[in-house]
């Protein structure tokens, strides 16, 4: 079991070795919408095998749009907070491995959390990010995925939120990371403000803040949505491209704050929605609005057929804080949200269209995590050769795409957290876990317990097994344990006996 | 007309200089607690003539027990942003003179939506706010409260909120304008944070803001909520004083962020409101807590009966953004909120007790203005002999808390705004106003369009009389003429025609 993952990384450089079907040799085109913070439940389109109250009040028909003309993943998922994400997606590692566990802003210092914190002395993780220069301390040293692309003959675009490196590191700007073009991408996870009216947040009143949005001056003291502004601005980038190009329309929403697209607001408040979830409601219809003039335009340029469009969330739904109504209950049927090792924390709504590959209105219940979009985009791109300076945890999904089985499976997914959040809630603080087939075992490191679930019949985590199926829990805790060994993953130390927190087995 | 202030000012000389009762020459310890941005009917005291919805919301039980052994003001006045009303209030002077007009932080420059705006070019109000240098640009010189009160052998405490002068200005330091100890007050008016587990703010996060609250560095970490942390300190400082006090008790509480206090936030979402509105409510019970631990104290020092307590608050409820529900409808039967120049904007929830003067559960339907504070407050602490470097506004409330008729009761209120809050909605904007008797006239910058109610008749402001009502009209028009003409008030300048603002008259 030891050598599970250099083996799962042998499949995918062998995978990208195949043969690549004529269709794909052409280099398509390829947009990826990554939204911040949405929720498995976020939307209309029903990822669950039942229409909830959610799928409801959520109007995302650009969404829905995507789901009848390409495929619908029920089972995608990502880790619990943006950067680990992030860097996943841009790596193609794990986050144990990468080593990114917790969201950056600050260079060179753990999070105030982590150094006040009762129980734990926390490691120093990577705390500056990814990085393109391999002398930058706490950083992770990767060829990112937008520099290969565009060393292959890709456009390069970053729209949006970045939240890669720290402030002031390289990693901190798309364009050190191999993007052509870069905007409004910067070190921060979240916007100031949302609305051109308040500069996005460039007012003096926050001056030396990380959170102003930066880069969209020419609509401040405009009475327009920043996910108007950058769709803007996005589509006016499209039109001086003149070769293949991938997009990577990275949303500031819906993360917090939570306001208002005030064009959408009285029709959530007069359905009786609680005015934040009415908020939150408007954010999600404008980035879906959004979505839906790029699918316009590439009808209107005629780009339909040769673009591929992924879309994706980078963690589950915030439930802890900032949300209206009862905590922890936003996207039930899953258990907990944002930050949490729950499926609330972790599943994502996730689309694929790809015309003349994806089966329009199809549908895959295999699962899949995030590090697996950077060896599936290469392939789809066709790209072939690259030596990448990292080892790839991630595996290609393309068969899946193309309506085979999986390349595997069986294959274990892994989640590490050895660090602080700050909010508490369900499952929420310092874990690692693992997924396989339809169980998943969650190994708590403040005192060494242990949940075990099974999704496939309990999708909300409501019954532990731990205790019920001694012989499952060792399977998976030994499974987990070797892949922690295999990438030397970090650990916190008890504060009072100044010992680390032992690997699960 | 014309002289009309200077006048009043002559009279409350002249009050000040009748003989004082008994009672009065003891030099009584003075508590005077500032709610940021409480409404009207933010409390379960109702101030109307009926219980409202709203009365049944909040639970203020400390503010019920100040009710039935005090007096209640059912028309006081503040203006309709933060810093005008401290600045008022320190000063005794009226906005239009004092010239702060609009609400300060940076210093020598207009607020980002003065610098751009679509009609008019502001003028250069005293953005620095308050000064004890005459020598300041753009600030008001006066001799502020606190300094007359120390200087008479008071001590002086401020806790909480400041919010008199920009930042790195001299009055933006309480302890520059005469307070002895400053608990927690600077340039800025609202918190980052009211999360001492969040350091109030104090996180790299958002190093170099204004925002986060200084000097509670021992509550950094610990589960507690700032305005009980504020309340600690207080009680605290006040065992330090052998002497005459006078507490300004300035909560950051309730302005924004909303942001629950835990411990009471189930218990209004459980009645069915809407989650902004439960926190709001837990801000206003936790504020109202406070205020009876501040009774408990001074009932177990034996200090009740020789300590007067001031209740006020420093502007109408915020209404325009930021709160849950339909916007503009927080303080009804007023209309509007903070910012405007409706009754929702300015009338603000006022209670005092004096044991032995003021006559418990009395109530007063006797209009007053926040300058009226200044030489109320000096001569309850029985000081005659006092020459302000400023020309005084106010008109002391004594005798209406004596239980006599008010000194001047067809005196006329005046409130000038000649600037831009951000925030949009009914009654916002430039503006200038004047209240007499039972009638009120609005004056609006932007098309010299008038609004003039009978607020005895038509509380909610709904029916503008202004075509029917030609002479009130009139009258009420020359009034408010020749007091901006005695002060010199600011107007805005048209950007179309580069003329100012003409005076209504």
């Amino acid at each position: 079991m030891k050598h599970l993952i250099p083996l799962a990384s042998l499949i995918i450089l062998l995978a990208c070795a195949k043969p690549i079907p004529e269709e794909q040799i052409s280099s398509p085109n390829i947009i990826l919408f990554m939204v911040d913070d949405m929720g498995w439940q976020d939307t209309s389109v029903p990822f669950w095998n039942q229409v909830t109250e959610f799928n409801k009040r959520y109007h995302t028909l650009n969404m829905e749009r995507l789901a009848l003309e390409g495929m619908k993943f029920t089972q995608a998922y990502a880790t619990a907070v943006c950067s680990p994400t992030r860097v996943s997606l841009l790596t193609g590692m794990n986050a144990a491995r990468h080593r990114v566990t917790n969201w950056t802003l600050q260079p060179d210092q753990l999070k105030p959390m982590e150094t006040n914190h009762d129980v734990f002395e926390f490691p120093m993780w990577n705390v500056n990010g990814i990085s393109p220069d391999s002398s930058l301390p706490h950083s992770v040293y990767a060829s990112p995925l937008p520099m290969v692309l565009r060393s292959h003959g890709y456009a390069t675009i970053h729209v949006g939120k970045a939240h890669f490196g720290a402030i002031d590191t390289p990693g901190a700007n798309p364009l050190n990371l191999g993007f052509d073009v870069n905007i409004a991408g910067h070190a921060a996870g979240a916007p100031k403000s949302y609305y051109g009216t308040e500069n996005f947040g460039n007012t003096p009143e926050f001056e030396g803040t990380p959170w102003p949005v930066p880069g969209l001056e020419e609509y401040h003291g405009e009475d327009i949505y920043l996910t108007d502004a950058l769709t803007n601005e996005a589509l006016e980038a499209l039109e001086h491209v003149d070769k293949p190009f991938f997009l990577y329309m990275s949303y500031y929403a819906v993360h917090t704050p939570i306001m208002a697209n005030h064009k959408y607001f009285n029709k959530y408040l007069e359905t009786g929605l609680d005015s934040i979830e009415a908020r939150y409601a408007t954010m999600i219809e404008t980035m879906d609005n959004s979505v839906g003039r790029f699918l316009d335009y590439l009808q209107q340029r005629q780009l339909d057929s040769n673009t591929v469009i992924l879309f994706m969330s980078d963690n589950g739904g915030l439930s802890a804080i900032a949300r209206g109504g009862e905590p922890h209950t936003h996207n039930r049927p899953l258990s907990s949200g944002k930050g949490s090792i729950y499926e609330g924390g972790i599943r994502e709504p996730m689309l694929v269209k790809w015309p003349g590959v994806v089966e329009p209105g199809s549908q895959s219940n295999n699962y899949l995590i995030i590090e697996d979009f950077y060896p599936t985009i290469l392939e789809i791109a066709g790209i072939q050769n690259f030596l990448p300076v990292q080892i790839i945890d991630g595996i290609s999904f393309l068969p899946v795409l193309q309506g085979k089985s999986p390349s595997n499976p069986s294959r274990p997914l892994f989640w590490h957290f050895p660090n602080e959040w700050g909010p508490t809630g369900p499952g929420i603080g310092a874990y690692s876990a693992v997924r396989l087939d339809g169980w998943k075992l969650i190994y708590y490191h403040h005192d060494g317990s242990y949940e075990l679930f099974n999704i496939d019949n309990d999708i909300s985590e409501a019954v532990n097994l731990s205790t019920d199926e001694p012989e499952k829990r060792e399977e998976l805790a030994v499974i987990l344990s070797n892949y922690l060994v295999s990438v030397d993953a970090q650990m916190p130390t008890y504060l009072e006996s100044g010992a680390p927190v032992p690997y699960p087995q």
